[in-house]
Protein backbone atom coordinates (compact mmCIF):
# COMPACT_ATOMS: atom_id res chain seq x y z
CA UNK A 1 0.00 0.00 0.00
CA UNK A 2 1.45 3.50 -1.07
CA UNK A 3 2.08 6.23 1.81
CA UNK A 4 -0.52 7.41 3.58
CA UNK A 5 -0.62 10.77 5.47
CA UNK A 6 -4.21 11.61 6.01
CA UNK A 7 -6.96 8.98 6.12
CA UNK A 8 -8.49 9.34 2.95
CA UNK A 9 -5.54 9.02 1.53
CA UNK A 10 -6.26 5.05 2.80
CA UNK A 11 -9.45 5.23 1.45
CA UNK A 12 -8.42 6.47 -2.03
CA UNK A 13 -5.83 3.63 -2.02
CA UNK A 14 -9.03 1.69 -1.60
CA UNK A 15 -10.50 2.99 -3.89
CA UNK A 16 -11.95 0.23 -7.28
CA UNK A 17 -10.96 -2.54 -4.74
CA UNK A 18 -12.77 -4.67 -3.12
CA UNK A 19 -13.54 -3.30 0.55
CA UNK A 20 -15.55 -4.38 3.42
CA UNK A 21 -17.50 -2.10 5.11
CA UNK A 22 -18.80 -3.13 8.77
CA UNK A 23 -21.64 -0.72 10.37
CA UNK A 24 -22.80 0.39 13.55
CA UNK A 25 -25.66 -1.87 13.28
CA UNK A 26 -23.70 -4.91 12.90
CA UNK A 27 -24.27 -5.47 9.17
CA UNK A 28 -21.55 -5.67 6.80
CA UNK A 29 -21.34 -4.97 3.10
CA UNK A 30 -18.48 -5.98 0.33
CA UNK A 31 -18.18 -4.44 -2.75
CA UNK A 32 -15.93 -2.25 -5.26
CA UNK A 33 -15.39 1.04 -3.82
CA UNK A 34 -16.28 3.72 -6.34
CA UNK A 35 -16.47 7.05 -4.52
CA UNK A 36 -16.16 8.07 -0.95
CA UNK A 37 -15.98 11.86 0.58
CA UNK A 38 -15.39 13.51 3.46
CA UNK A 39 -17.97 12.69 5.86
CA UNK A 40 -17.23 9.10 4.81
CA UNK A 41 -20.25 8.44 2.41
CA UNK A 42 -19.77 5.52 0.26
CA UNK A 43 -20.66 3.90 -3.25
CA UNK A 44 -19.80 0.47 -3.40
CA UNK A 45 -20.81 -1.38 -7.15
CA UNK A 46 -21.25 -5.42 -7.26
CA UNK A 47 -22.32 -5.29 -3.43
CA UNK A 48 -22.96 -8.18 -1.19
CA UNK A 49 -24.90 -7.69 2.38
CA UNK A 50 -22.76 -10.40 5.07
CA UNK A 51 -23.97 -11.75 7.63
CA UNK A 52 -21.40 -13.67 9.93
CA UNK A 53 -19.13 -14.03 6.50
CA UNK A 54 -22.15 -15.66 4.54
CA UNK A 55 -23.86 -13.78 1.81
CA UNK A 56 -27.17 -12.56 2.73
CA UNK A 57 -28.15 -10.43 -0.41
CA UNK A 58 -26.59 -9.04 -3.42
CA UNK A 59 -27.38 -5.23 -4.04
CA UNK A 60 -25.47 -3.76 -6.95
CA UNK A 61 -25.14 -0.51 -6.38
CA UNK A 62 -24.77 1.09 -2.93
CA UNK A 63 -24.75 4.62 -2.20
CA UNK A 64 -23.59 4.72 2.05
CA UNK A 65 -24.49 7.21 4.98
CA UNK A 66 -20.79 7.80 6.47
CA UNK A 67 -22.37 8.39 9.80
CA UNK A 68 -23.15 4.79 9.97
CA UNK A 69 -19.98 3.58 9.41
CA UNK A 70 -17.57 2.11 11.72
CA UNK A 71 -14.89 0.79 9.21
CA UNK A 72 -13.86 0.64 5.79
CA UNK A 73 -10.67 -2.13 5.63
CA UNK A 74 -9.73 -4.14 2.07
CA UNK A 75 -11.96 -7.09 1.31
CA UNK B 1 -24.34 2.93 -14.43
CA UNK B 2 -22.07 6.02 -15.01
CA UNK B 3 -18.91 6.69 -13.50
CA UNK B 4 -19.34 7.98 -10.06
CA UNK B 5 -16.17 10.12 -8.56
CA UNK B 6 -18.14 11.42 -5.47
CA UNK B 7 -20.93 9.48 -3.73
CA UNK B 8 -23.71 11.99 -4.34
CA UNK B 9 -23.29 11.54 -7.94
CA UNK B 10 -24.22 7.56 -7.51
CA UNK B 11 -27.45 9.01 -5.76
CA UNK B 12 -28.25 11.42 -8.83
CA UNK B 13 -28.06 8.72 -11.25
CA UNK B 14 -30.94 7.09 -9.33
CA UNK B 15 -32.95 10.38 -9.68
CA UNK B 16 -36.37 9.26 -10.99
CA UNK B 17 -35.57 5.75 -10.64
CA UNK B 18 -37.36 3.33 -8.34
CA UNK B 19 -34.77 2.95 -4.98
CA UNK B 20 -34.82 1.40 -1.64
CA UNK B 21 -33.73 3.22 1.36
CA UNK B 22 -33.34 1.75 4.47
CA UNK B 23 -33.22 3.52 7.82
CA UNK B 24 -31.39 3.04 11.44
CA UNK B 25 -34.41 2.06 12.73
CA UNK B 26 -35.07 -1.56 10.21
CA UNK B 27 -37.73 0.16 7.97
CA UNK B 28 -37.28 -0.52 4.51
CA UNK B 29 -39.02 2.43 2.27
CA UNK B 30 -39.06 1.50 -1.82
CA UNK B 31 -40.24 4.53 -4.38
CA UNK B 32 -38.98 6.66 -6.79
CA UNK B 33 -36.56 9.12 -6.22
CA UNK B 34 -37.15 12.63 -6.75
CA UNK B 35 -35.00 14.25 -4.86
CA UNK B 36 -31.91 14.72 -2.39
CA UNK B 37 -29.80 16.93 -0.84
CA UNK B 38 -26.26 17.03 1.00
CA UNK B 39 -27.71 16.04 3.98
CA UNK B 40 -29.01 13.04 1.94
CA UNK B 41 -32.43 14.03 2.83
CA UNK B 42 -34.39 12.44 0.57
CA UNK B 43 -37.93 12.36 -1.65
CA UNK B 44 -39.63 9.26 -2.49
CA UNK B 45 -42.94 8.87 -4.85
CA UNK B 46 -44.84 6.53 -5.18
CA UNK B 47 -43.59 5.33 -2.10
CA UNK B 48 -44.19 1.96 0.20
CA UNK B 49 -43.08 1.07 3.65
CA UNK B 50 -41.52 -2.53 3.62
CA UNK B 51 -40.99 -5.33 6.18
CA UNK B 52 -39.13 -8.57 5.57
CA UNK B 53 -39.58 -7.44 2.00
CA UNK B 54 -43.38 -7.71 2.18
CA UNK B 55 -45.57 -4.43 1.21
CA UNK B 56 -46.56 -2.91 5.11
CA UNK B 57 -48.31 0.47 3.77
CA UNK B 58 -48.56 2.95 0.70
CA UNK B 59 -47.52 6.44 1.54
CA UNK B 60 -47.36 8.67 -1.77
CA UNK B 61 -44.80 10.94 -1.49
CA UNK B 62 -42.45 10.85 1.34
CA UNK B 63 -39.87 13.29 2.06
CA UNK B 64 -37.14 11.23 4.98
CA UNK B 65 -34.73 13.01 6.96
CA UNK B 66 -30.55 11.59 6.00
CA UNK B 67 -29.41 11.26 8.69
CA UNK B 68 -32.25 8.25 9.87
CA UNK B 69 -30.74 6.60 6.38
CA UNK B 70 -28.67 3.81 6.67
CA UNK B 71 -28.22 3.44 2.75
CA UNK B 72 -30.05 3.84 -0.69
CA UNK B 73 -29.65 1.42 -3.23
CA UNK B 74 -31.71 0.68 -6.78
CA UNK B 75 -34.73 -0.91 -6.26
CA UNK C 1 -48.15 16.96 -7.06
CA UNK C 2 -45.04 19.64 -8.50
CA UNK C 3 -41.67 19.14 -9.83
CA UNK C 4 -39.59 18.68 -6.57
CA UNK C 5 -35.93 19.11 -7.35
CA UNK C 6 -34.50 19.74 -3.94
CA UNK C 7 -36.29 18.13 -0.91
CA UNK C 8 -37.73 20.67 0.81
CA UNK C 9 -39.77 22.26 -1.91
CA UNK C 10 -41.65 18.66 -1.82
CA UNK C 11 -42.32 20.35 1.95
CA UNK C 12 -43.39 23.41 0.67
CA UNK C 13 -45.84 21.48 -1.65
CA UNK C 14 -47.12 20.03 1.25
CA UNK C 15 -47.34 23.89 3.59
CA UNK C 16 -51.28 24.05 5.11
CA UNK C 17 -51.77 20.36 3.78
CA UNK C 18 -52.38 17.58 6.11
CA UNK C 19 -49.29 15.86 6.79
CA UNK C 20 -47.88 12.45 9.30
CA UNK C 21 -44.78 12.93 11.09
CA UNK C 22 -42.77 10.28 12.27
CA UNK C 23 -40.62 10.34 15.33
CA UNK C 24 -37.67 8.29 15.69
CA UNK C 25 -38.94 6.95 19.05
CA UNK C 26 -42.01 5.72 16.71
CA UNK C 27 -44.49 8.29 17.74
CA UNK C 28 -47.09 10.02 15.23
CA UNK C 29 -48.53 13.37 14.63
CA UNK C 30 -50.69 14.31 12.47
CA UNK C 31 -51.76 17.89 11.76
CA UNK C 32 -51.50 21.06 9.29
CA UNK C 33 -47.76 21.87 8.59
CA UNK C 34 -47.67 25.39 9.30
CA UNK C 35 -43.97 26.11 8.87
CA UNK C 36 -40.32 23.96 8.39
CA UNK C 37 -36.82 25.14 8.38
CA UNK C 38 -33.74 23.97 6.81
CA UNK C 39 -33.41 21.97 10.03
CA UNK C 40 -36.46 20.12 9.75
CA UNK C 41 -38.08 21.83 12.61
CA UNK C 42 -41.76 21.63 11.99
CA UNK C 43 -44.90 23.01 13.36
CA UNK C 44 -48.58 21.65 13.13
CA UNK C 45 -51.78 22.95 13.62
CA UNK C 46 -54.50 20.89 14.53
CA UNK C 47 -52.20 17.97 15.74
CA UNK C 48 -53.34 14.65 17.16
CA UNK C 49 -50.95 12.48 18.02
CA UNK C 50 -51.72 8.76 17.25
CA UNK C 51 -50.91 5.62 18.59
CA UNK C 52 -51.26 2.47 15.51
CA UNK C 53 -53.72 4.67 13.71
CA UNK C 54 -55.40 5.66 16.88
CA UNK C 55 -56.07 9.04 18.23
CA UNK C 56 -53.98 9.01 21.59
CA UNK C 57 -54.41 13.18 22.26
CA UNK C 58 -55.46 16.08 20.88
CA UNK C 59 -52.60 19.19 21.16
CA UNK C 60 -53.67 21.76 18.91
CA UNK C 61 -50.23 23.64 17.76
CA UNK C 62 -47.12 21.99 18.03
CA UNK C 63 -43.21 22.39 17.54
CA UNK C 64 -41.50 19.74 16.87
CA UNK C 65 -37.68 19.03 16.70
CA UNK C 66 -36.32 18.54 13.72
CA UNK C 67 -33.84 15.75 14.72
CA UNK C 68 -36.47 13.76 15.97
CA UNK C 69 -38.17 13.42 12.64
CA UNK C 70 -38.10 9.90 10.29
CA UNK C 71 -40.35 11.03 7.69
CA UNK C 72 -43.26 13.85 6.91
CA UNK C 73 -45.95 12.41 4.28
CA UNK C 74 -49.32 13.71 3.26
CA UNK C 75 -51.63 12.70 5.63
CA UNK D 1 -52.71 32.01 16.80
CA UNK D 2 -50.68 34.09 15.00
CA UNK D 3 -49.58 33.55 11.19
CA UNK D 4 -46.26 31.30 11.78
CA UNK D 5 -44.19 31.70 8.33
CA UNK D 6 -40.95 29.90 10.37
CA UNK D 7 -41.12 27.45 13.01
CA UNK D 8 -39.59 29.48 15.44
CA UNK D 9 -41.91 32.46 15.34
CA UNK D 10 -44.41 29.62 17.04
CA UNK D 11 -42.42 29.58 19.69
CA UNK D 12 -42.63 33.20 20.06
CA UNK D 13 -46.36 33.41 19.94
CA UNK D 14 -45.80 31.11 22.89
CA UNK D 15 -43.85 33.05 24.81
CA UNK D 16 -45.05 33.67 28.49
CA UNK D 17 -47.55 31.47 28.00
CA UNK D 18 -47.99 28.06 29.72
CA UNK D 19 -46.17 25.36 27.26
CA UNK D 20 -45.69 21.48 27.62
CA UNK D 21 -42.12 20.28 26.70
CA UNK D 22 -41.80 16.68 25.97
CA UNK D 23 -37.85 15.15 26.38
CA UNK D 24 -36.44 12.66 24.45
CA UNK D 25 -36.17 10.57 27.61
CA UNK D 26 -40.55 10.46 27.83
CA UNK D 27 -40.23 13.41 30.28
CA UNK D 28 -42.84 16.15 30.54
CA UNK D 29 -42.17 19.95 31.63
CA UNK D 30 -44.76 22.11 32.34
CA UNK D 31 -43.80 25.80 32.82
CA UNK D 32 -43.81 29.13 31.41
CA UNK D 33 -41.84 29.71 28.52
CA UNK D 34 -39.38 32.73 29.49
CA UNK D 35 -37.01 31.87 26.05
CA UNK D 36 -35.78 29.98 23.68
CA UNK D 37 -32.91 30.07 21.00
CA UNK D 38 -32.28 28.35 17.51
CA UNK D 39 -31.09 25.31 19.39
CA UNK D 40 -33.83 25.26 21.17
CA UNK D 41 -32.38 25.75 24.49
CA UNK D 42 -35.61 26.57 26.49
CA UNK D 43 -36.38 28.24 29.88
CA UNK D 44 -39.28 27.89 31.73
CA UNK D 45 -40.76 29.35 34.99
CA UNK D 46 -42.90 28.19 37.75
CA UNK D 47 -41.97 24.58 35.81
CA UNK D 48 -43.13 21.02 37.20
CA UNK D 49 -42.04 18.01 36.08
CA UNK D 50 -45.04 14.83 35.06
CA UNK D 51 -45.32 11.61 34.54
CA UNK D 52 -48.22 10.05 32.97
CA UNK D 53 -50.21 14.19 33.31
CA UNK D 54 -49.41 13.87 36.86
CA UNK D 55 -47.51 16.32 39.06
CA UNK D 56 -44.06 14.51 40.07
CA UNK D 57 -41.97 17.84 41.03
CA UNK D 58 -41.66 21.51 41.13
CA UNK D 59 -38.79 22.78 39.94
CA UNK D 60 -39.21 26.74 39.58
CA UNK D 61 -37.01 27.96 36.79
CA UNK D 62 -35.58 25.43 34.71
CA UNK D 63 -32.99 25.53 31.36
CA UNK D 64 -33.56 22.58 29.47
CA UNK D 65 -30.83 21.54 26.63
CA UNK D 66 -32.42 21.94 23.24
CA UNK D 67 -31.25 18.87 22.04
CA UNK D 68 -32.88 16.87 24.62
CA UNK D 69 -36.43 17.95 23.31
CA UNK D 70 -39.17 16.08 21.14
CA UNK D 71 -41.79 18.90 20.82
CA UNK D 72 -43.05 21.86 22.39
CA UNK D 73 -46.59 22.57 22.96
CA UNK D 74 -49.21 25.35 24.57
CA UNK D 75 -50.20 23.34 27.37
CA UNK E 1 -35.05 35.98 38.84
CA UNK E 2 -34.39 38.87 36.80
CA UNK E 3 -35.62 39.11 33.13
CA UNK E 4 -34.54 36.61 30.44
CA UNK E 5 -34.83 36.98 27.19
CA UNK E 6 -32.13 34.22 26.18
CA UNK E 7 -32.00 30.89 27.85
CA UNK E 8 -28.21 31.56 28.73
CA UNK E 9 -29.27 34.91 30.43
CA UNK E 10 -31.06 32.06 32.89
CA UNK E 11 -27.81 30.48 33.31
CA UNK E 12 -26.31 33.82 34.06
CA UNK E 13 -28.80 34.49 36.75
CA UNK E 14 -27.57 31.26 38.64
CA UNK E 15 -23.95 31.56 38.56
CA UNK E 16 -22.34 31.17 42.12
CA UNK E 17 -25.65 30.32 43.32
CA UNK E 18 -26.74 26.33 43.89
CA UNK E 19 -28.25 24.06 41.02
CA UNK E 20 -29.16 20.66 40.25
CA UNK E 21 -28.38 19.46 36.78
CA UNK E 22 -29.58 16.37 35.36
CA UNK E 23 -28.12 14.23 32.60
CA UNK E 24 -28.97 11.77 29.86
CA UNK E 25 -27.85 9.06 31.68
CA UNK E 26 -29.91 9.45 34.59
CA UNK E 27 -27.26 11.25 36.86
CA UNK E 28 -28.02 14.28 39.22
CA UNK E 29 -25.31 16.59 40.13
CA UNK E 30 -25.67 19.14 42.61
CA UNK E 31 -23.09 22.09 43.30
CA UNK E 32 -22.23 26.04 42.77
CA UNK E 33 -22.78 26.72 38.93
CA UNK E 34 -19.11 29.09 38.07
CA UNK E 35 -19.03 28.56 34.77
CA UNK E 36 -20.91 27.61 31.85
CA UNK E 37 -20.47 28.06 28.19
CA UNK E 38 -22.61 28.10 24.76
CA UNK E 39 -22.12 24.45 24.19
CA UNK E 40 -23.42 24.13 28.30
CA UNK E 41 -19.97 22.62 29.03
CA UNK E 42 -20.52 23.47 32.83
CA UNK E 43 -18.36 23.71 35.83
CA UNK E 44 -19.69 23.21 39.46
CA UNK E 45 -18.13 23.30 42.78
CA UNK E 46 -18.54 21.90 45.95
CA UNK E 47 -20.52 19.38 43.80
CA UNK E 48 -22.29 16.13 44.84
CA UNK E 49 -23.32 13.14 42.88
CA UNK E 50 -27.09 12.51 43.86
CA UNK E 51 -29.07 9.48 43.22
CA UNK E 52 -32.93 9.43 44.27
CA UNK E 53 -32.15 12.75 46.36
CA UNK E 54 -29.71 10.81 48.46
CA UNK E 55 -25.61 11.69 48.19
CA UNK E 56 -23.82 9.12 46.01
CA UNK E 57 -20.33 10.79 46.74
CA UNK E 58 -18.84 14.45 46.53
CA UNK E 59 -16.80 15.42 43.67
CA UNK E 60 -15.44 19.37 44.73
CA UNK E 61 -14.79 20.83 41.45
CA UNK E 62 -16.37 19.07 38.42
CA UNK E 63 -16.41 19.92 34.83
CA UNK E 64 -19.31 18.38 32.88
CA UNK E 65 -19.61 18.00 29.20
CA UNK E 66 -22.80 19.95 27.71
CA UNK E 67 -24.39 17.16 25.42
CA UNK E 68 -24.36 15.09 28.65
CA UNK E 69 -27.20 17.98 30.34
CA UNK E 70 -30.78 17.02 30.28
CA UNK E 71 -31.42 20.57 32.49
CA UNK E 72 -30.30 22.98 35.03
CA UNK E 73 -32.22 24.53 37.99
CA UNK E 74 -31.81 26.29 41.26
CA UNK E 75 -31.31 23.42 43.66
CA UNK F 1 -8.86 26.40 42.82
CA UNK F 2 -8.40 29.90 40.94
CA UNK F 3 -11.62 31.71 39.61
CA UNK F 4 -13.22 30.08 36.52
CA UNK F 5 -15.18 32.29 33.72
CA UNK F 6 -15.26 29.62 31.33
CA UNK F 7 -15.84 25.82 32.00
CA UNK F 8 -12.30 25.52 30.01
CA UNK F 9 -10.65 27.46 32.22
CA UNK F 10 -11.16 24.40 35.25
CA UNK F 11 -10.06 22.07 32.72
CA UNK F 12 -7.08 24.14 32.83
CA UNK F 13 -6.64 24.35 36.36
CA UNK F 14 -6.49 20.82 36.25
CA UNK F 15 -3.47 20.37 33.95
CA UNK F 16 -0.79 18.28 35.17
CA UNK F 17 -3.16 17.16 37.96
CA UNK F 18 -4.57 13.69 38.14
CA UNK F 19 -8.03 13.84 37.35
CA UNK F 20 -10.45 11.26 36.81
CA UNK F 21 -12.78 11.51 33.43
CA UNK F 22 -16.09 9.25 33.09
CA UNK F 23 -17.10 8.36 30.12
CA UNK F 24 -20.68 7.53 28.92
CA UNK F 25 -20.56 4.33 28.56
CA UNK F 26 -19.96 3.85 32.38
CA UNK F 27 -16.19 3.56 32.37
CA UNK F 28 -13.81 5.27 34.58
CA UNK F 29 -10.52 6.67 33.51
CA UNK F 30 -7.84 8.45 36.46
CA UNK F 31 -4.28 9.91 35.16
CA UNK F 32 -2.34 12.99 35.09
CA UNK F 33 -4.34 15.91 32.70
CA UNK F 34 -1.63 16.39 29.59
CA UNK F 35 -3.88 18.25 27.32
CA UNK F 36 -7.43 18.82 26.10
CA UNK F 37 -8.84 20.88 23.24
CA UNK F 38 -12.30 22.56 22.48
CA UNK F 39 -14.10 19.56 21.71
CA UNK F 40 -12.84 18.40 25.52
CA UNK F 41 -10.39 15.58 23.72
CA UNK F 42 -8.49 14.84 26.40
CA UNK F 43 -4.53 13.17 27.10
CA UNK F 44 -3.93 11.51 30.27
CA UNK F 45 -0.59 9.72 31.36
CA UNK F 46 -0.01 6.83 33.79
CA UNK F 47 -3.80 6.20 33.16
CA UNK F 48 -5.51 3.46 34.90
CA UNK F 49 -8.77 2.50 33.88
CA UNK F 50 -11.01 1.26 37.26
CA UNK F 51 -14.42 0.01 37.76
CA UNK F 52 -16.26 0.60 40.83
CA UNK F 53 -13.02 2.15 41.84
CA UNK F 54 -10.84 -0.91 41.38
CA UNK F 55 -7.95 -0.97 39.49
CA UNK F 56 -8.65 -2.56 36.00
CA UNK F 57 -6.11 -2.33 33.94
CA UNK F 58 -2.99 0.13 33.49
CA UNK F 59 -2.67 2.29 30.18
CA UNK F 60 0.03 4.66 30.19
CA UNK F 61 -0.87 7.51 27.70
CA UNK F 62 -4.32 7.65 26.55
CA UNK F 63 -6.52 10.02 24.27
CA UNK F 64 -9.67 9.54 25.02
CA UNK F 65 -12.03 11.57 22.23
CA UNK F 66 -14.23 14.13 23.66
CA UNK F 67 -17.61 13.11 22.70
CA UNK F 68 -17.42 10.22 24.69
CA UNK F 69 -17.06 12.06 28.26
CA UNK F 70 -19.20 12.82 31.03
CA UNK F 71 -17.51 14.66 33.36
CA UNK F 72 -13.66 15.37 34.31
CA UNK F 73 -12.73 16.30 38.44
CA UNK F 74 -10.21 16.03 40.37
CA UNK F 75 -9.21 12.58 41.59
CA UNK G 1 6.90 10.70 25.46
CA UNK G 2 7.82 13.92 23.97
CA UNK G 3 5.78 17.06 25.40
CA UNK G 4 2.15 17.54 24.24
CA UNK G 5 0.10 20.60 24.61
CA UNK G 6 -2.96 19.63 22.64
CA UNK G 7 -4.10 16.50 22.65
CA UNK G 8 -3.36 15.58 18.74
CA UNK G 9 0.39 15.80 19.59
CA UNK G 10 0.05 12.66 22.03
CA UNK G 11 -1.88 10.96 18.08
CA UNK G 12 1.57 12.72 16.46
CA UNK G 13 4.02 11.11 18.76
CA UNK G 14 2.38 7.49 18.51
CA UNK G 15 2.50 7.92 14.58
CA UNK G 16 4.06 4.76 13.17
CA UNK G 17 3.79 2.87 16.44
CA UNK G 18 1.39 -0.01 17.96
CA UNK G 19 -1.80 1.31 19.34
CA UNK G 20 -4.99 -0.16 20.33
CA UNK G 21 -7.75 1.71 19.66
CA UNK G 22 -11.48 0.86 21.89
CA UNK G 23 -14.25 1.57 19.93
CA UNK G 24 -17.88 2.86 21.06
CA UNK G 25 -19.55 -0.83 20.28
CA UNK G 26 -17.08 -2.26 22.96
CA UNK G 27 -14.39 -3.71 19.97
CA UNK G 28 -10.97 -3.16 20.03
CA UNK G 29 -8.29 -2.92 16.79
CA UNK G 30 -4.56 -2.95 17.42
CA UNK G 31 -2.16 -1.68 14.64
CA UNK G 32 0.46 0.34 13.26
CA UNK G 33 -1.21 4.16 13.62
CA UNK G 34 -0.55 4.93 9.87
CA UNK G 35 -2.67 8.64 9.82
CA UNK G 36 -5.22 10.94 11.64
CA UNK G 37 -7.10 13.64 11.40
CA UNK G 38 -8.82 15.96 13.49
CA UNK G 39 -12.15 14.45 13.10
CA UNK G 40 -9.99 11.31 14.71
CA UNK G 41 -10.31 9.20 11.45
CA UNK G 42 -7.91 6.64 11.98
CA UNK G 43 -5.76 4.04 9.47
CA UNK G 44 -4.24 1.13 10.92
CA UNK G 45 -1.73 -0.90 9.50
CA UNK G 46 -1.09 -5.04 10.26
CA UNK G 47 -4.58 -4.33 12.21
CA UNK G 48 -5.96 -7.05 14.11
CA UNK G 49 -9.62 -7.09 16.10
CA UNK G 50 -9.44 -8.85 19.73
CA UNK G 51 -12.02 -9.74 22.14
CA UNK G 52 -10.99 -9.54 25.43
CA UNK G 53 -7.50 -9.86 24.85
CA UNK G 54 -7.40 -12.02 22.32
CA UNK G 55 -6.90 -12.37 18.56
CA UNK G 56 -10.18 -12.80 16.56
CA UNK G 57 -9.56 -11.72 12.93
CA UNK G 58 -6.64 -9.95 10.94
CA UNK G 59 -7.71 -7.12 8.91
CA UNK G 60 -4.40 -5.53 6.98
CA UNK G 61 -4.85 -2.20 6.33
CA UNK G 62 -8.27 -0.42 7.74
CA UNK G 63 -9.60 2.97 7.96
CA UNK G 64 -11.49 4.13 10.97
CA UNK G 65 -14.52 6.52 11.39
CA UNK G 66 -13.49 8.87 14.22
CA UNK G 67 -16.64 8.85 16.05
CA UNK G 68 -17.19 5.59 16.80
CA UNK G 69 -13.82 5.59 18.49
CA UNK G 70 -13.47 6.04 22.21
CA UNK G 71 -9.68 6.44 22.97
CA UNK G 72 -6.34 5.71 21.18
CA UNK G 73 -3.52 4.15 23.72
CA UNK G 74 0.03 2.38 22.76
CA UNK G 75 -0.27 -1.26 22.86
Amino acid sequence: MAETSRPLDALNNARNKRVIIELKNGKQFVGNLKAFDIHINAVLEEAEERENGELKRKLGVIFIRGDTIIFISPA
